[in-house]
């Protein structure tokens, strides 16, 4: 590969377009005609309002959100939004419903717990690992939301369509598969997205709220906590994350002009996650770890015969330039995450080293 | 300049060493070997953690901390820092002194109130416009801390040496003054600096804390939230931001191996104060808005007769690829903000400008 990259598989920090890479370094040290870095321009200047807005309006554009829906840009990550969400949202003895589809869905319950705030569990899958999204569930006609997490990195599972609410806000935490696939977003009140995995560099969390949810939040929260900060100043109450926004901005531009949309990435999404596990469910020599229909097309879970042959399989991929196939630290086993910015390049040498390994280690 | 660039004046973000960014440009789509951009790499990789090892020591070796003292990264600004501390700190009945200098620290004064923790002021410069920095204060023998805004960018102050506070731990705002100059640390109980000024891009904060203030916090914060999080999990709990991570590095390596350290920076740093006060002071045609025992070495202000030509100067200035010269919306005049990245060439540059203009204009 040029200039000696290898393909990155790493669940987050993970790969960005190289176009939009290059981008960056070719106007790293004069942006637009400023005469400075995008990390040196004042966030107060036009050069940056620009980058800012031009962000949110194709941000806008893509997922078709309408005026009801402001794009903010947070920092902190998922993990902070796991406290400002309650914080803002449940105001008062009605509480929220949690989905309970693995570790992250857990950090954000913690974090409910933590603030004393009233919320039930509806639904889990902890019974078998997490290897599934639950389909039964019964959403409690008085809940303020409905938490769930789209897509679960660490446990290879995704939600393939989202489940109707009957009017109840779905909160949506999308940080690894946000921006995958065209949604419908008019049951959602707030969707957050750390954007480390599918939309840029780790430091900026962008979170979409819907007008109305804004009525709920109590008067006396901490002004950087409180989401009508960023709503009422476009993000700008204080220095915003500029170079992270920046990156977001272009990987929005990229998806729009050169993959071709949404509804093109959603095929390019799907054309990688199959070749990967028609590969795995092939011969049984790779298991996949998730159940067929809950599996996710943006982390490609699967466990070789014995942990030996794991270690063995990781490093020799990284031998061939192949990194971050190594599966989460709580959990093990393999992991190949192919977010919107792995090529398909990139899943075909994937699948040549797997048939390889098979051949020599089967 | 190089590559068009311009001096860069503003306040924040603001001007970053050429040499830096260069190295991050020239590194960007393949950082270290590693095959993967510094914003690609995972937060959990040896590359990573040397790079925040490395920053680690590189700022406690700078401003000669001992092992009581841990560095972290935050995220959320010093406008977050204004909730944490009083969050973190404050614990009972026992108030905290805060020293009011302006803009920031009623900023910080404003997040302790949302909170409802006690608190008290202690000294405030706001009777001439927070011209000074207040001399004569008694600290509460009981506060749990005292809290100051060490530099003023607004106003164009700053504390030419720290009070001594009779083992009360010192809380400090060194958003726009960290690492100009050597210091004492052994009053400061913490210590947060927003990178965007002096130190790296928009989205970190350094934050220093000395181990004892730990034992203030109490057990309920939300987990992003708390000190402890960040000092058990080197600043590792979640993604952290990695590429501001990165340029701090990178630029306190450039104060120790290019620059010589703070000794040397201070050095520089005053040469540059005093050759732009000297023309301000020269024939008053320009006029210092902060008293001159109270003058920041890193932000100064100043008036020209009338908001007419002070509109002139800074547009004149601008033609002139001088950027950045325009005082805080809420103060008006002129300021130049000259930050450790601030050459003595743009110092030059300005104050031939400055003259000339005078010269055309007076």
């Amino acid at each position: 590969m040029k200039q000696n990259r290898v393909y990155n598989f790493n669940a987050g920090p993970a790969t960005l377009p190289l176009p939009v890479l290059e981008e960056v370094q070719n106007n790293f040290l004069n942006f637009n005609g400023s005469g400075m870095s995008i990390t040196e321009i004042s966030h107060r200047s036009k050069w940056f309002e620009d980058v800012l807005n031009d962000g949110i309006n194709r941000i806008k554009k893509l997922l078709k959100l309408d005026d009801k829906y402001h794009v903010l840009f947070i920092q902190g990550g998922a993990s902070l939004q796991f406290s400002m969400v309650p914080m803002n949202l449940i105001n008062g003895n009605a509480p929220a419903d949690y989905i309970n589809t693995g570790t992250w869905a857990k950090k954000a319950m913690k974090e409910a717990k933590i603030l004393g705030k009233p919320f039930k569990v509806i639904a889990t899958s902890e019974d078998k690992n997490f290897s599934y999204i639950p389909k039964n569930f019964k959403i409690n006609s008085d809940a303020v939301y409905v938490h769930i997490t789209s897509n679960n990195t660490i446990e290879g599972t995704q939600w393939d369509s989202f489940p109707d609410t009957y009017n109840i806000p779905l909160v949506a935490d999308m940080s690894s598969d946000i921006l995958c696939k065209p949604f419908d977003v008019k049951n959602f009140g707030l969707i957050f997205a750390g954007a480390q995995k599918n939309i840029g560099p780790a430091g900026v969390c962008m979170v979409i709220i819907r007008e109305d949810m804004l009525e709920k939040i109590p008067d006396n929260l901490p002004t950087m906590l409180n989401y009508k900060t960023y709503t009422s100043s476009n993000s700008l109450y204080n220095t915003p994350p500029c170079f992270g926004i920046y990156i977001i901005q272009l990987v929005a531009k990229w998806i729009e002009e050169t993959i071709g949309g949404l509804v093109k990435m959603e095929e390019l999404n799907r054309k990688k996650a199959e070749m990967l596990y028609k590969c795995i469910d092939g011969t049984g020599f790779y298991k996949g770890t998730a159940e067929k229909d809950s599996r996710s097309i943006m982390n490609v879970t699967f466990r070789l015969n014995s942990e030996q042959l794991e270690k063995k399989f990781i490093e020799e991929a990284k031998k061939n330039g192949l990194e971050g196939l190594k599966g989460h630290r709580s959990v093990g086993g393999c992991r190949a995450s192919i977010y919107n910015a792995m090529t398909l390049d990139g899943i075909c040498s994937l699948v040549d080293f797997m048939k390889n390994f098979e051949k020599n280690n089967g």
